[in-house]
């Protein structure tokens, strides 16, 4: 198996994403110097990222065939093989998560949530029952879901992730902004909105004691 | 101004989790060797990262103490100067962050919310007050607002942001699933869940072909 870094992979969705735009807007092939413009990655790396992925090579002049680049990304990225996950936490994160659109699209089922609040246990959200904390983890295993998607409050994160865990979770979309530990056998994955807040915030402040000169 | 790699600049708001929690423990002091346990990084790294930001050097065998460690990290992260956004789009996700509880403890005060939904304008979510999309480029200037948080569906994000740049946003926190054009000089940093459920699913099925074997 190739191995891939985490930003190579990262990029293959705003890759998937571009073309098929370009599909819907009828352009039949890309060459790299175009996505490279579009993108802002440089033409090696998309030559790079690209081949990694499909055999074909981008043919002089014309590039690479749009629609195919579409069918190969989708397959890596097993937007065709749909992976079960639940949520757990169904406050405003967990909600609107419930209520995302396109993560059917992108191979992922979310197909139920568990929350402690009486109020949203056994109602429906963005189409899925609310089940309570408590039967975690004799539901999940009967659900056969390998991910779990955490969007409780920090200080419940920990005690969740090893629930799941303990009742077949082979993997963790963390949303709580905390660091959680995990056996090394268990796939994590952080989602956390102040990393990425502490970037923009800091190249903020760059630009404007720039301007303040 | 040291300059600050993206990865370092994530892990800042981590240290400060965990060192929050620490305090409210009862931990005077901390030890590298302790935070990379707890939280996986290596010994050198946490010494480079806490070097960065302070000129305090740990004590042998005591460590740092934890207490300014905080204050260190959070003048650091600019928790304490309140940075002023606004959010475009107040559907399932803008909502989810409009009601966020912890973004004013992260010096990041929303202080309004655009749509273009008749029924939602006009409305509060999470207390804040949310206008006409059309109102945007009027208002955006009066409200002082320096961060618009992008939160519309992918085929309007772009016009959207060329219309708060125009109107005076210098950074964008983008949530559209899209790559979006800004000049160099504005701030850009993009939250893509596909992005980061890509790399999710890559390391479960590597997880999920090892246990077929």
């Amino acid at each position: 198996m190739k191995s891939f870094s985490k930003n190579q992979l990262q990029r293959y969705p705003i890759y998937l994403k571009y073309f098929k735009s370009l599909s819907d807007e009828g352009v039949v092939d890309i060459s790299s110097p175009k996505i490279a413009k579009e993108l802002g990655y440089s033409e090696e790396q998309i030559r790079k990222d690209l081949q990694a992925v499909s055999d074909e090579a981008g043919r002089p002049k014309k590039g690479r065939n749009v629609h195919k680049l579409i069918e190969t990304l989708e397959g890596f990225l097993g937007y065709r093989d749909s992976t079960t996950a639940v949520i757990i936490g169904c406050g405003h994160l967990g909600g609107a998560l419930l209520n995302y659109p396109n993560f059917d699209e992108m191979g992922l089922s979310i197909i139920a949530g568990f929350d402690v609040d009486s109020q949203k246990i056994g109602t429906m959200m963005g189409g899925k029952e609310i089940f309570p904390l408590d039967k975690l983890s004799n539901l999940l295993p009967r659900l056969n879901a390998h991910i779990a998607i955490v969007t409780v409050p920090v200080g419940a994160a920990q005690e969740v992730v090893d629930t799941a865990i303990a009742s077949g979770a082979l993997a963790i979309w963390n949303f709580a902004p905390t660091h959680i530990n995990v056996p090394s056998n268990i796939v994590i994955e952080n989602v956390n909105l102040a990393s990425s807040l502490a970037v923009l915030s800091h190249r903020l402040n760059a630009t404007l004691s720039k301007e303040e000169k």
